[in-house]
């Protein structure tokens, strides 16, 4: 079946979903590849946990401002509006701060390793 | 070999390289996959060229505006920060205007379309 065209707007319908209030949203997902656009307020990584994905996550701060802390680094990466960063799969990460005054947005892109990479 | 965790700033060195004045950065790059960003000062496509890839590509436009004509639409569709547009492969498209009094950032990951589909 032939795909589709489809678009939309990043900074548009970024209000609140359900009782935890971030929001999460797939802009395309296919095998091997999803992206994803994220919109936090305030929320942070829960205590003791860390992301550890399969997938490579490249991830771009679009609005907002946030702490990005890394395993094995003494302190948080802070990140504002256009900084982005590569996540390897399985680097252990977790979000240390949002800023709860407004609305961070993310665009997260995981995908699949390369076949026989790391 | 293991990679490495890379990083970026999406709004930073957006000066021109070169006589033509439009920049390409790729900002990540593995078989099936590629981030790229683009950053035009005015350019656009030359006449009755159309872009016709092979990859889905799947694009951002961060800062600036731009119209994007689709191959088989009336009219290009106007583009502003936070809009993104999924073209499948082989759809053909050209850019018909950017904005020459400022710098347009697109952000565009290029994608193998899955196995078995289009």
């Amino acid at each position: 079946m032939k795909r589709a065209l489809s678009t939309g707007r990043l900074l548009a319908g970024v209000q609140p979903e359900g009782a935890a209030g971030e929001r999460f949203d797939d802009l395309l997902r296919q095998p091997g590849l999803r992206i994803e656009r994220i919109v936090s307020t305030g929320q942070v990584s829960p205590p003791d946990f860390w992301y550890d994905q399969s997938e490579g996550e490249w991830v771009l701060l679009v609005a907002g401002q946030a702490r990005l802390l890394i395993e094995g680094e003494g302190s948080p990466r802070f990140l504002k509006a256009g900084d982005w960063i590569d996540l390897p799969p399985h680097c252990r990460h977790r979000v240390e701060w949002t800023d709860p005054e407004c609305q961070t947005i993310w665009l997260a892109v995981y995908y699949a390793p390369p076949v026989g990479g790391d």
